[in-house]
């Protein structure tokens, strides 16, 4: 075995290096990190009969002005999987947009492992609307069709636009009255409460949401999400289905400790607000270059844009980031919350070279 | 929200508390805290593509002595899914020992997401044989028979025991020639490899194993086991199956980095070894209260003992642990590696007293 | 294209050939045909909305004296794990005897499709019991174990014996004391009412059996078991777990048609009756014969025995039947509803010739 | 039990009823009836290994003019799943028209069953075209995307419409250069061939597809199609997964004989080209009336159109038929093998009522 020598050695990357692609690309928020240490020592029960982990959901519900019930897991699709299950028999299907993560980026861990059908709906920025959930909530009682049972949402959606508290809620009432529950996968839940600057419960818990799928990875901690069951009778068996779904962690006390630094001192809002503010800004200076088109509202952490051709290509041997439609030449920016004011203006500063 | 105070206060229990419980129990080495705090800082290419990934597979390609495939994972149960997948067509079925951790604790996991069939044997010792195998291994090309083209073997086993390199090879080889393949559950691998005192090589790659679960959570890190293909071309689509199975982490390079500290300086065989040497400790005082009976050999960190009614429940007033067998009143004791010498004593006076 | 000519050529096999193989080998009874006929011509709602489906439903309730649900499918396996779904959630198990046609010959249809658990338990008869239940029914509430949320029991079992009503009730008692459902078998159904000599109704509905899978083509049909609810409280979704498990048939009356015509004028039992009666012939004449070793009671429509070396292999000359246990010599011989008493003698005679 | 008394009374139905529902509501052609008589009598080796599943397989591989392997199942949603299972790894994903039956009247069987992923695609007649295919063609080697791995066709679609054999062989062509495989739902694939006018091969394996769903149901059977692997080395696993899926008849020699009638005589051919001819005389009367709007070509046996407000309502009160598209107030009209044209004249005639 080669050894990696000792521990000044062991940093193999260059920590100065920053990119636009993606708020996994980032690292972990250093209150994170001490609460990791804090955390260890001694034995805790594992699988999550531990201090933290019952502290966390006292957290939550104080959160969420409710008793909630509280399933931390391993990563983001595990908590959108695990968390639609519960909603559904057997035979349930899930209203999504076209764009959600669950039928675009998870390599149909919604239907080969949960057994469910998707439902999408192509929509201009990522929302549903009740009219948009209708076009596939339909044929309920037919046996030959999968039963629209559950509508999923993204807040913020994966093109960076937030839903309003009333457009939630207007989701919700309309779902109900079909008999269909509401999850919402909140991957990046922090950015929208930022954004809207309104208490996270108006869009969540007040507003009707089921079950929501609590993201943590995007916004600072080394991994780790939380199932939160807003509406704990409308879930059947989370804690079975967490397990059965491989997204129990033994040693959960170090999730929980690690979601607890982020409600801690509202540690999420200022990192998410952060990302936000820095999405804003570079979107501000964005604005001002004609060559340059945005696509959608920035209204969390990215900005998306279309670019003359060959500019992406060029930009990208200084900053790293991603396309969001090759065809039509359109890109994906994604600040997060260690990205400087210094590294927005040294990547417009790019741009506008590549552009000139 | 509850504010939950300073960084001090954010400790929020006994670290001096040890149990006999779980190696699950235990928190992280401080040199995988270290080795976190390294790997943080900057951005890093998400879902593996991190220069802790890479190096991660060069060192596990140098332990294993030739080129192997590595896919950090989540948890055991995640890794062993993973594997047994990439090994079986969509007919295949797994013989295993009746202990085996995929058939007991893990929910179904092995069946309902990975689809598979296990076909479970009854042993002693935890531990299969050519001849256990075939008592299952038979029906080849019938259709109505699940299809046994896998076996999967635990080292160390459920039960604390050791195959042999030599035990191994003949289960490889005798799989091997049936045109099965061989899955290793290592999730007490490090426990193996200290107690057996031979290279880690002489009983998985060089004894034909084809697919191995790395154990990294029960040794002293916060979460992540890696699916290390020995056999490459046994293995179909890891890269897939691992993230629609919802085991990719997005900041991979977090768990490469303990995995890696895990590796270095052979911290994973000092702390199986200990957790090893204190499990004997125990075993050699217990050894000498006529009125326990050991019930399997200890080779590694768990020591399995018949007590009289009622020390258990009494006994676990001051030391968490586990009922094995309750209609037997068999219990099981795990060390780990933070376990002292000074905890198994304690713990010995403790057993002592509620025997007197 | 090979033209295969006139009605009368289309005949291919030799219709005066019996075996002693299953009662799978049979084809169909003359009245079932002449059903058929009836049953075409004109239109019919399909997927059940049909006259004879309706009409079905009426006989199976009066027959189990109370009003059942039924659901018509293709074949017994889907009627098995269509009625274990319906009974489970999506963490259930099922506790069935280790012989158990869902464990032994289904290619693992239950737990890859059905997504279930299957806990078995090694029995003397193919009959469980209480006590053998409790071997896998524990662990409820442990997120680790598999939930054993119900029974499976085979009446008559595989290996040829008979559940009394007792035993039935014992079972289901026991069960539903554990908070676990019930599901009965059937395919040899009629096998048990005939050779039992009681209302069927004795041994499923009056005995607490939540669902049961009717068996209807080893009694004479060309295809088609039913589905029959009778508790519809403890079955879930079958309507839709049918289409879902591809079980719907489109042409549903032609199952009905059959499944009426079987219990018109008791011809299923009738059918099955004579089956067992010439079981019961040469289980009399067999017993006669020292060289050969009945295994099991004869108490339906097969015979299990060990052979000398080498006679069955001679006897397959002639006739075809199965090994049940190879390496013990153990053979399976099967009666139908058109096994004629002369088929009988000449087996006898033929497998004397082979011992002498 | 109440009796249902003698044969003659076993007729429960109206058999000169006749709809325009479904040609599934039809019953079955007396040649088919007259071969499951030749079929009966003596025994069969069950689950295939009889003649006449032998003998189909030698019409069949006539019929495409190679060795195919020939599976045959229970019904059409069987047929599909299995057939794209076994073109797919376990991560594999199907591009196919939104309309296909696969997607919109399977109750997810495709997603829960087979855990494939439907990449679906608009279109306006039902048919895809490469470019259509390309809409969803895309992300290979991206462990994010449910890899599109296979191309699912329907000829006739479920619009009536049909591709050419020059626009099945574009699609092949192009779905292998992609390295995709391609399956058609062959549900009314008779229908297809009659319409057509050519051997049904230059349509099916002269001009690539892969593995192919024969239809028999929908033309005039009781029950029973075949997944018949044109392409034997596309496909692997079939006769495991016909099994697993729950497919396998063990009276198997039956479905063979009827589909042995279809295939004798080109009755197949003769019973759909009746139902197209139907089709198209109830097109021709359609199209005289200038308040009934046709809305796809009538390329089969059925006809879609837009009716005034209240016309399908009151036309049903005669005869039974379906909507299509509620909110468009589409109808469909089906006919079958047992349609006369005195039922299209009576129809015709009643819609003419209803519309003056």
């Amino acid at each position: 075995m080669v050894s990696i020598g000792s521990t000044e050695s062991t940093q193999l990357h260059d920590a100065s290096v920053i990119s636009f692609a993606s708020d996994n690309y980032s690292g972990v928020h250093p209150e994170v990190l001490a609460a990791l240490t804090s955390a260890n020592g001694g034995h805790q029960v594992a699988y999550g009969e531990d201090v933290y982990t019952a502290r966390l959901r006292e957290e939550m519900s104080a959160l969420f002005g409710k008793d909630v019930d509280v399933f931390p897991v391993f990563n983001g699709t595990g908590a959108n999987v695990v968390a639609l299950q519960s909603l559904l028999p057997r035979w349930g299907a899930v209203v999504c947009a076209a764009t959600a993560h669950i039928n675009m980026d998870e390599n149909g861990a919604p239907e080969r492992v949960g057994g469910m059908k998707l439902l999408s709906v192509p929509t201009v920025n990522g929302k549903l609307t009740p009219e948009l959930i209708d076009k596939e909530a339909w044929g309920f009682g037919d046996e030959h069709r999968a039963q629209p049972l559950a509508v999923s949402i993204t807040q913020t959606t994966e093109l960076g636009t937030c839903y309003t508290p009333e457009e939630v809620r207007a989701i919700c009432d309309h779902a109900h009255s079909l008999g269909m529950k509401v999850h919402m996968d909140g991957a990046r839940l922090a950015n929208a409460a930022a954004h809207l600057g309104v208490p996270v419960r108006e869009f969540t818990s007040d507003a009707g949401v089921d079950v929501l799928s609590f993201g943590g990875t995007k916004n600072g901690i080394i991994f780790g999400e939380a199932i939160v069951a807003l509406n704990p009778e409308a879930a059947d068996g989370l804690i079975y289905l967490r397990k059965l779904n491989m997204q129990l962690s033994s040693k959960m006390r170090f999730i929980s400790a690690q979601l607890l630094a982020l409600l801690s001192d509202d540690l999420w809002l200022k990192s998410a607000g952060h990302a936000n503010a820095m999405a804003a800004k570079l979107r501000a200076a964005v604005e001002l270059l004609p060559q340059v088109q945005c696509t959608q509202a920035t209204e969390s952490n990215g900005v998306f844009a279309i670019l003359p051709e060959g500019v992406a290509e060029r930009l990208r041997e200084k900053f790293r980031f991603y396309d969001w439609d090759e065809a039509a030449r359109e890109v994906r920016w994604m600040c997060s919350f260690d990205t400087s004011e210094a590294d927005v203006e040294a990547f417009v500063a790019a741009l506008q070279a590549e552009l000139s």
